[in-house]
């Protein structure tokens, strides 16, 4: 494969002077939060993956020579025993909508989150068939595995995704491939703030950009947080900075805060995103939003843009 | 060995609506507070081992090729001569119990660690015969090594100990042999809050579960604490959110607070380590208990679960 | 090549008791913010460079065997089309004059950037015609690769820069390049507190010097910033302890503070920077200055140093 | 050589109960600050090493293929020229003695800092003949490499060592060669609070303990300080915790804290040790000792523990 196939880059974007962006009831920032769910679907030597995932509570991956890493899969089964129903009692508790990045083999395997899902009305976004580095696939082969990924959100959730965000990074087809299976809006992107259209073989495909800054992977990528308090803090002095500027520009913000099930799932770290959350519930000017809402809302919107 | 042998995964457990907990006197959370005394077990050039450990101040291990590192060598030197100490005097001042997480040979380099476990009522808890990667060992080797570290553990402390704790993570036939042997309780997962059953060969075995999350490894992990506040900030904030839940939902919580000798046993760590028990007897609800305790009361009234 | 060739090292420099430094109005401390423009001049497969750039978010390169990181690509992204455009408006806002570290290609991709620099009176910093390891060139290469800069830069900004600071750390032979191609002075070297002379082939060159200290490089490079007020708190510790050192011996200083559009364009660390800069306005004593203008008040006031 | 070779270990040392210490007019803490002094004798291309240190600013080397690390280069000039003397400054004005940790050819590259060491009283602690892996070396080689640094150092500052402290660890000879050398003590060992005797070819050599938790190579090594004001927390917290632990038990205990002249000698880090030291001369109990007067009175007062 050419190393310069896949999507053209674009520096300049909105550039210095973005158009106004409105957000319903004339909010500043729309904040849309993101819980990822991957669990029971990483890199498994069960699984016959040939290798085995090491992103449970430390970065370390053990070598396949040493067998199964049983302290790692224990980490990772915290996110769906534990973690998923301690970050689902915080949302519906503070009465926030969230949005369940979800693997579909995730969800296959606790149900009881899909029907949670359904229950409170949180939205999904697709975020593999199962949690692995999706850019490394043929072109044929990531097809196939997008397509097993709807069918299986169908089967369990009763609906098919209408976004995607692939594990790390896209790869070279992966817009095309999201274009060619109706997705509504690609969330692979984290070079904006605010939605923005791109052509995909002549058909404009929404973007609604993702987060690694607001993402709860840095409580495993170092420099990352020393405390919960300094997860909370980065999304506070963000989400306060994106007001003041919504206020003195006129352009409306968004912004991302993604967390993981395993991780923000233990209870010192969703004090931290509890934390957050109820500050932003504090100010005016925050809205927040399910992802898909937010796209629905640009397409009605800004259409033009 | 077929990589697929070992414990079955699961990702359920409780589920959305875990059981009613109950812990002596009502309380809501029960911390276990763990103590690792691993000092003098560590690989050692000096043992014959063909490699050394690294984890005494920092994180990096010499190469063979360059001969024994003194250095870390009187690292983990600290923790026995002087680390464990003071946390003992820090337990003991504030009354609370601790479970020592030990290995054998540790114990038996500096007995009257073993006496002073013994005059306080402290409980053990079986960390290897030496500090060892155990998974890595074949079955019937690690059956020795386990049986090995129960012999010493009688000479030296009197007793044997009745839960298992392997260093990093246990191999896939840890759990079938800690049944062989007698053991009550398993302390490999840290997939849960709450201690649940597990079917090994047709015999239920209790998980009570360990947490990498609050522990002091993260002085040596990157992202970890930057300062002891640091430390004791993840402690309390964990330990505020689990009262909060138990009180709201009405189900117990258990909390595990893992230190090592040599790391918080240092003075600025060790502040850091008082300030989160401080903070716990401050906080009606909160009951410290030896891990023994918790597993003998989990039998006793939640036999069921 | 020699290992030895290139500049000889002093250890010595100004010494026990500097001269006495002058700044503009009697100032204690000249503050200059750097602003680093790179985006779109990395390390690209597009570009056919046989490797890509792992410097966007996180600090990690994809092999080239895995193909594009497109991931890692937007996060490069977001520093033009947004970051760019956020710490503009700050350093605007607050009136004070910044140094752009560009890159020629990226200006050249985002010209937008150079006419702002022009409306507002900022000033260049040369960094690369690319955001390449200039030290790896030949002298040759590296020597039509500088022309190739200027020559952009005249192009695009209208001007040539007069100072330069390489990627990462210079050659051998940069210091004698930038002499033979008109540099006024070189900001290679983080050595020093404050500008000094050097002999290059008997021409006394000017280097006022960076640093790799007050950088948000350490939101990158662990151990680094927990939060943005890590960075601040830096900032400000080091602004104040210049302030209180400048006052008791009489000798002015210099201080450097350098951010990335990519980095902290990100509202959360824009909001570090703001901090530190209103901090630093309300200090009397400061005095924000732009590099050139440092350079040649230097020329014209400390020629004898 | 052997791996066993060496001297032996001891995980006991004072035991759960140490004798009572006495400070100078009755201090509860001796606190002893270090300040390393390494610049211009790192590994070198320049001087032939065939490798180039990477602990400038960043925890980095160079590969030798890739020629000189001029960035590198200036970080280590930055301790020569400005660090050392922002530290003297500081330690002069608060009239505290500190111990200078040298190589002999730094001081040689900069007799400045021993003629102020002489004027100040400050003591030198032995660091090297060059900031070398010691432990690397042949012990004929170890020995004649001990023997030029004395040289050097009665050349350069005009008396000979009479501690030592190798750089990072160690080798298996060292302590043999300090006694045959005539040093009154040794300084690479970690792990005790205070000092001890150990047999050395049936005589007793005096260990003074030295300390990687209290210092500032934290800086650089992940995970580490994210702010100088979580170093001065570090050591804040440790002397408060030693204070109180020596008032408790009627034993006193010593205090070893290090910085490095280009890490520390940078402003804001500055700004961290300031504020310790400001914290010690505040609390009753502190005493200030250079490390030689720590020695000495614990030979005249301590012989016989």
């Amino acid at each position: 494969m050419s190393t310069n196939a896949g999507p053209a880059r674009d520096f300049v974007g909105y550039g210095r002077r973005p158009p106004k962006v409105v957000w319903p009831d004339g909010a500043l920032v729309a904040v849309n939060l993101v819980m990822c769910y991957e669990e029971g679907s990483e890199y498994s030597l069960l699984e016959g993956d040939g290798r085995q995932d090491g992103w449970g509570e430390y970065p370390m991956e053990l070598p396949v020579s040493q067998g199964r890493d049983l302290g790692t899969e224990t980490h990772f089964e915290y996110g769906s025993r534990v973690g998923v129903w301690r970050l689902a009692r915080l949302y519906d508790s503070l009465g926030v909508p969230v949005t369940v990045s979800a693997t579909a083999v995730a969800l296959d395997r606790n149900p009881e989150v899909a029907a949670w899902m359904r229950e409170q009305g949180h939205d999904l976004l697709g975020h593999g068939y199962r949690w692995l580095e999706q850019w490394l696939m043929s072109r044929d082969e990531e097809r196939r595995w997008i397509q097993d990924a709807i069918d299986t959100f169908e089967r369990v959730y009763g609906e098919r995704p209408l976004g995607w965000n692939s594990r790390t990074q896209p790869g070279v087809n992966t817009r095309e491939l999201l274009v060619d299976a109706g997705f509504l809006y690609d969330s692979d992107s984290a070079n904006d703030d605010i939605p923005y259209f791109v052509d995909v073989n002549r058909k404009q495909l929404l973007v609604v950009p993702y987060s690694k800054t607001f993402n709860d992977s840095r409580y495993l990528i170092a420099p990352g947080y020393s405390s919960p308090r300094d997860f909370a803090e980065h999304c506070q002095l963000g989400l306060d900075y994106l007001l003041d500027e919504a206020q003195d520009t006129g352009v409306g913000r968004m912004m991302t805060v993604a967390v993981h099930a395993r991780w923000t799932g233990q209870p010192n770290r969703a004090a931290g995103l509890r934390e957050f959350i109820e500050h932003g519930l504090s100010r005016p000017g925050v809205r927040f939003m399910r992802r898909l809402d937010i796209a629905r809302w640009w397409l009605d919107h800004h259409g033009e843009f």
